[in-house]
């Protein structure tokens, strides 16, 4: 555990240096938005995406430097999916990391500005030749990374199904409900970040379904690992309130569960992580890493 | 003036009639999300930037079939733009062409996602193969697209500018910033209309210019015919309320120049956009009378 945390620490503060030359101010009261994006990209986590892109590139030769700008992209779309979810109209959360959400620290009306600033600016950032030299490369990852986070079985049909489960006491379908939920909503970005590491190593067949097997079973899990936080983390290191699944009669997969059950299920799917990458030998030591930290990170 | 308005409204109801496959509708609960951006996208307008994508390819040669996916893409944008700046935390507005605006109609967490799908759409569209066979041509479509919807001086940074400018009781510099503003917010997408037609065609040069310069007239046209409307127009026709503007104090070319100076302007801006077209010779006919219809229209 200590290779992998070493590994990840050095890969984020690598990533977090190079993402300030992203947000060039413009000159006039316009910049305020440029602002909240860069506040709410810069207040970052433990850029998991971005990781998994850049290791999935690495396991076919592509060095770092090569695989970046798509993980930067992929990590604008995420940090705009979460200053659109903590919105007073969807979870309405004061807080993101410890820090004032976006709508706190600017306003309403610039969080959903900066949102949709971070959204666009992805698709920008993928479509730029310096991303990839060949263009097919370049609208293949827009065209994947459009459909992870669209309205059709992407991450927003993840989120407008969550909202309906929020409104439901006892659901009779709980089960299947929140893992629809899980594989729109968390599964199909993380799902992407593996994806994108496939298509920039020009990966085919049984590597490439090899690579999005493992983030179908890294997703799930690191719901569960959510879920589990939120009842036993510890709260300065999560960084935001908890128990709040439980307080609002939210349908989790420990509520479903229960926690020791809901334990081992993100075990057992970590142990076939694991499995579907002996593929790729040696090489997939770090991810393999990756998949178990998941389980038993603290933040 | 009759040509012109048969033929847009020709173009809107085939435009319109082709619209439905954009949308099949998810099976689960989520399907809310995909009814709200159906709901918002149906209840179109003039089909405005489709007409301008459409005909700016044809001066190519290129039949409207081939750049319809593309102007579909444009219309998923513009329609997320309009959801975003209706929000109670935006413009706050009830009506929309006479029709509930989405959130009233659905609700605001349903409108923010519905217009992050529609946004997330648009290059979905785009990337796809069936838009062009090039992906060297999608891709670059792509990219236009997102910079000129884009926070860095593209429609976000108008929408920025524009409600930095509402809190403004006199700001000494409000021609200047209404040009930035109406360049930004409403002709970054007029402009990329044309540069997509332009791009379809695979335009070169002097043309490529003339297109651009012909959409950065009829673009101040467009919005000083905008402001024109809000106090001398119909409102059953405009479909919206008026005299908002002078209510809330807003600068716009109408505040700043008076009614009839801003006519000129708006007259003076439309017989450039005609000439700089002259280099199609004939097959630029359509495009120069919508010119003149931009500033005659009654909604």
């Amino acid at each position: 555990m200590t290779d992998i945390k070493e590994k990840l620490s050095t890969f984020t503060q690598d990533f977090n240096s190079q993402l300030g030359e992203f947000f060039p101010l413009p000159e006039g009261p316009e910049k305020r938005v440029v602002q909240a994006m860069e506040y709410s990209v810069m207040n970052g986590g433990k850029r998991l995406r971005p990781f998994l892109v850049t290791e999935c590139a690495a396991l076919f030769g592509i060095p770092a430097e090569k695989s970046f700008r798509t993980a930067v992209a992929l990590e604008m779309l995420h940090s705009y999916s979460l200053i659109h979810d903590d919105l007073p109209a969807m979870d309405n959360d004061d807080l993101r990391r410890g820090k004032p959400t976006c709508h706190k620290q600017f306003d309403e009306a610039t969080a959903i500005l900066a949102g949709d600033g971070l959204l666009t600016y992805a698709f920008e950032i993928i479509s730029d030749e310096k991303t990839h030299p060949r263009p097919v490369i370049r609208s293949r990852l827009v065209r994947l990374l459009a459909e992870a986070a669209g309205a059709f079985n992407g991450m927003i049909a993840g989120q407008m199904l969550d909202i309906y489960a929020e409104n439901l006491k006892n659901p009779n379908n709980a089960e299947k409900l929140i893992k629809n939920i899980e594989e729109m909503k968390t599964g199909r970005l993380l799902r992407y970040a593996c994806e994108a590491g496939a298509v920039l190593g020009n990966a085919q067949g049984e590597k490439y379904q090899a690579l999005i097997d493992y983030s179908r079973r890294i997703g799930i899990a690191f719901q569960i690992a959510d879920d589990i936080l939120d009842v036993e983390g510890d709260q300065n290191l999560v960084g935001k309130k908890l128990n709040k699944d439980a307080e609002q009669g939210k349908i989790t997969f420990v509520s479903i569960y229960g926690l020791p059950k809901a334990k081992q299920i993100a075990k057992d799917f970590i142990t076939e992580a694991e499995q579907v990458l002996n593929i790729f030998g040696n090489k997939a030591k770090t991810l393999k890493e990756l998949a178990r930290f998941i389980i038993e990170r603290k933040s």
